[in-house]
């Protein structure tokens, strides 16, 4: 009877996004409540006001808790919101940018990661975050990316995009255009391909067929426009061969994608926009935003805090749904 | 009664490659047929072997007269093959690199380019050529656009991808991804703006909406990530609002094409594989290949050689016909 022991640590995100709503549904969700205990850094209050804004039920089978209740003393077999202090909760307006928001947002990660890091919970879920609000907190991170690296001491954390049709790890993440060649490396690119296959094993049962990218227009044509696909990727293409990955590349870039079937269930892209252009085009609303190399597993919808259609109740929760069961899968 | 001065030259290219087979099927097509008159750059003994391997009619429309024959002597209102000397036409085998392939491939070009220059047809459509080849017979060029520059002495044609659903214009073109930054500029941008409008109203009635790439993550977040976009990109965006154009940009590149319905018409990318892996993605078998900026336009297929497919009659025409309804537009 290990199951009350496999817990999913959820944060709301910015407050005046789409976050909190897409919780409260996702905790309606069968395949979510059937895949261990959920625990969702909150606020009461706000709960309470999203989802009478947004017409939503508060989901049946929660419990709310104080903040820092001791996990011994929590309800086993539903759904636990930690009631965390939030001030300004009742003051929050669905869609504006606020400090409040910003440092709310960033406890909840803070405190989620430290019960992590203390055995309470296996994986984290973000809801999405305000890149404005966490500033004018003070917070100042390229994304959650690099927050959770920051957190958990890890220097090189790889952001990992999955969805059911295909998962992509990125070598390169927040850097600019020109910095990138001087980024990548054999070992870098090792890491990205092993990180993102064992991401790919969580959800399927067959090992997967990896895509290696070139940097390069045409791959390089045999080095003409470059030389990093021979210095480099071959080299780790040859590496991860060797270590018994079913690997091909280095892929002509604009080719790699043009097939109805795509030819790879892993794709590994040299940089953000080589991955994320084509794997927005694919994964419509069930992307899935990983981060891998930290001690837990985190991941997260992909998209943002959506302030438009914020406390509206029509933000899908496909993402955030399956951001959890990519999580709570073992 | 001007239609027999609109004539589009048209090139086979590799004699080996698909494109022999796609001009005859192209010949055949009554939209085609329809917009002008075609030349063809050829070869009648080739033409009538890969017309038999391919189980292909040869085009009742079209009439063989030798090359070079005089321009005011050409058979009004048919298609025309002229039929140059190619004395390795009976050994060609379909699949297969050859120097002569290669060699010819160029002289075609070579000799079409001519006869436009001098104002006997206003367009050329170029079927494809196999680099490989191009080298054995002493050619190098990166692709079809950089050989066009040198035969026309243009230093900066545009490559443009013009697909029923999306123009494409690539700021730049064959260049390693560590030089991209450093050949951005505002009137590169510029020109390859106007040129991109200009092939998609060559098909549209409607002034184009257009979207403008920036060139890294986020574009840029605020300068965080590179600062291209405040520098360069965002600079021509307004230098071309200035001129009447309805332009959008820098978009942040990752997301731009994750819409069911595109926000833009006419989108202009950064790099090759910026523009290319989603314009690739969306336009399966319709894309054309366009040079702006020489002295006439050039279109071409969106597609290689396809060896594995050549004189075998089941490569499809759609891209070619594309490219030919383009370059006979007016």
């Amino acid at each position: 009877m290990e199951r009350s022991l496999q817990r999913t640590a959820i944060t709301l995100g910015d407050a005046a996004g789409v976050g909190p709503e897409l919780v409260l549904r996702a905790l309606a969700d069968h395949d979510v409540l059937a895949s261990g205990q959920m625990l969702v850094y909150g606020n009461e209050t706000l709960l309470r006001r999203v989802a009478a804004a947004a017409a939503l039920p508060f989901p049946a089978d929660a419990v709310v808790v104080p903040a820092h209740t001791p996990f011994a003393e929590l309800p086993v077999g539903r759904s636990v919101v930690l009631d965390f202090p939030f001030p300004e909760a009742g003051m929050i307006a669905p869609g504006k940018v606020c400090a409040a928001c910003g440092r709310q947002a960033y406890r909840w990660i803070e405190a989620a990661v430290a019960d992590i890091l203390a055995g309470q919970a296996q994986a984290l879920v973000t809801g999405p975050i305000n890149k404005k609000a966490m500033h004018e907190a003070g917070y100042d991170f390229p994304g959650h990316t690099e927050l959770l690296g920051h957190l958990t001491q890890v220097d090189h954390p790889d952001m990992i995009f999955y969805s059911p049709r295909l998962t992509l790890g990125l070598v390169t993440i927040h850097a600019s255009l020109v910095r990138v060649p001087q980024l990548l490396s054999v070992e870098r690119i090792l890491q990205t391909l092993e990180r993102a296959c064992a991401i790919y094993q969580r959800r399927h049962a067959q090992p997967p067929r990896i895509g290696v990218l070139g940097l390069n227009p045409h791959a390089g044509e045999q080095g003409i426009f470059g030389d990093e696909e021979a210095r480099v990727i071959l080299p780790a293409v040859q590496a991860a061969r060797d270590r018994g990955y079913c690997v091909m590349g280095p892929l002509v870039p604009d080719t790699a994608f043009a097939h109805a079937a795509l030819p790879f269930d892993v794709c590994i892209a040299m940089y953000h926009d080589q991955g994320l252009i084509p794997f927005k085009m694919l994964a419509f609303d069930d992307g899935v935003n990983v981060t891998a190399g930290l001690p837990f597993l985190r991941t997260s919808p992909d998209h943002g805090t959506a302030f438009d259609l914020a406390w509206k109740g029509i933000a899908r929760p496909t993402s955030l749904i399956q951001a959890i069961l990519l999580a709570a899968a073992r």
